[in-house]
């Protein structure tokens, strides 16, 4: 079954406290692509990516993303930059200072899906203004099973448009800051049933090395992070646990709450490997042996 | 099988940001002995209770211990007063403030385990300091199985004390920030490694909020806390895990890893009623149908 998504693709500048990289391909679209990729069967269709760049974005990262297994014929190039992001983490990864932000093409980013997308069954909305992700989701036919991401900014800012949208997918995936300021709570139990009265079927809350939730129609399952002692860098993870999750639904075409929680493993293993290196460095090293071990690790970690 | 539970009992001050009590029950070897009882089966003996009060403990809170399951007989009273501790809570429960400490008959705790009390299966030595609780432990015969519990405290002030113990005990109990502080190892993946190499054959990582872990031997289970949305006072909860886990342990006779991942569930329920009420209030209204049903609960948020 075929999965689709759309948002932003970046080159990152990203220090931690041992080490830093600049203009590395980012972008959270592009991350989530390529881990639900890993997901994904050979005999199956990649992932298809729609976002923008510029006329900088360098050929061999799209050829990597290619070889990764994700479909880039969605990929628009517009004059200009590509959208830059700068980031600095903190010794402990909890605490990200954001460096620098430069929009460049990503400021009129007005997604357009090809007519050979349109009938995608699995979607994801990655991080972008919820009227944009609204935009993007009515030009997709039929009754795909939809997951969007949001952040602070846009809560503050769009929160008229983020409640819209909260009404037309079926799930919302945040992290613990993003539940609390959306709904108030700073029970995060309470904050993900208050997500929940606003429309979404389904929400996901990211804790990070604390590991995610998913809460309900007939699910409310609870998992620990992988347990990786040697992180290098956080940036992705979330958008990786996003496409490790959409992309074993898509996989077996399956929604039903035991496949929720089972893609929740999945999400986990992908961000687990995200983390492991700088972009996708690591991930696109890993093999479906490597995923199905990790998978098996966590299965076991977490289950009685 | 017999639990034996080592440590103190006082009288507690705590102050939350909407509820505040004086003088209430307290201790961690109570906490601990009261959760454990709920566990056990009617027909199996309660937990031992070694500890010492001043003359002004009250003979209704020894009444309502026994009430509980407790076996009391083990209560030692010494001239003068019961130790008194004060704390409050910040609203996000996260961070407690000691508001004061008075020692008063705890200074010379030196704990007399009762003849009849030294054929003890499993041990509890709950938080103390480490010279004290390996005293204690040298009065049990057999080969017992022992879990600890410690504090900044005496990582701080007894570490030469703290790694002898560590190497006569079966596991040690203690919360992320003292993983951090006795290991140095922010990484609580790492640090429970680093624990282990200390001598214990398994850790237990309480993480508040967010569950906790254990690792060791054969085993490496993490779970969530429960979904608890109604905090009244989080002390004791900790002291309550530990009984819970014990208590079921000592119910099966059995401390394989199996079990081992079982009671972590027991714990972790055992914390939850806990920290719904001030002091013991809550759980000593919980009937094994209560506890059963929440364990049924747990077992389904955090299994695939």
């Amino acid at each position: 079954m075929s999965l689709l998504v759309i948002g932003t693709l970046a080159y990152d500048s990203v220090e931690t406290h041992n080490d830093k990289r600049e203009n590395i391909l980012g972008g959270s679209a592009m991350y989530c692509a390529v881990a639900a990729a890993l997901l994904l069967k050979k005999d199956q269709p990649g992932p298809r990516l729609v976002g923008l760049v510029g006329e900088d974005f360098k050929s061999e990262d799209v050829e990597m993303m290619r070889k990764a297994g994700v479909d880039v014929g969605g990929l628009e190039t517009a004059p200009g930059k590509t959208f830059r992001w700068g980031g600095r983490y903190e010794p402990d990864w909890n605490t990200r200072h954001t460096t620098f932000t430069e929009l460049n093409v990503i400021e009129h980013f007005d997604p357009k899906v090809p007519d050979n997308y349109k009938d995608s069954d699995y979607v994801f909305l990655a991080n972008a203004h919820p009227a944009v992700q609204k935009k993007a989701l009515e030009q997709v036919n039929g009754n795909p099973f939809v997951l969007a991401d949001t952040m602070n900014l846009w809560i503050d800012v769009a929160l008229d448009d983020l409640k819209v949208l909260l009404k037309e997918i079926d799930g919302l995936i945040l992290n613990d800051e993003e539940a609390r300021m959306l709904t108030g709570k700073s029970n995060l139990i309470l904050a993900a049933q208050e997500v929940l009265k606003m429309g979404p079927r389904h929400v996901i809350l990211k804790k990070g090395e604390h590991g995610a939730f998913i809460m309900g129609e007939d699910v409310h399952f609870s998992l620990p992070a992988y347990p990786v002692t040697d992180v290098i860098d956080p940036t992705g993870a979330g958008d990786c646990f996003a496409g490790g999750f959409m992309g074993a639904l898509a996989r077996d075409c399956d929604h039903s709450p035991r496949a929720l929680r089972s893609a929740m493993l999945s999400g986990t293993v992908a961000a687990s490997f995200c983390v492991q290196g700088f972009s996708v460095g690591t991930l696109v090293t890993r093999s479906r042996e490597h995923l199905d071990s990790r998978f098996e690790d966590l299965s076991s970690i977490c289950t009685l």
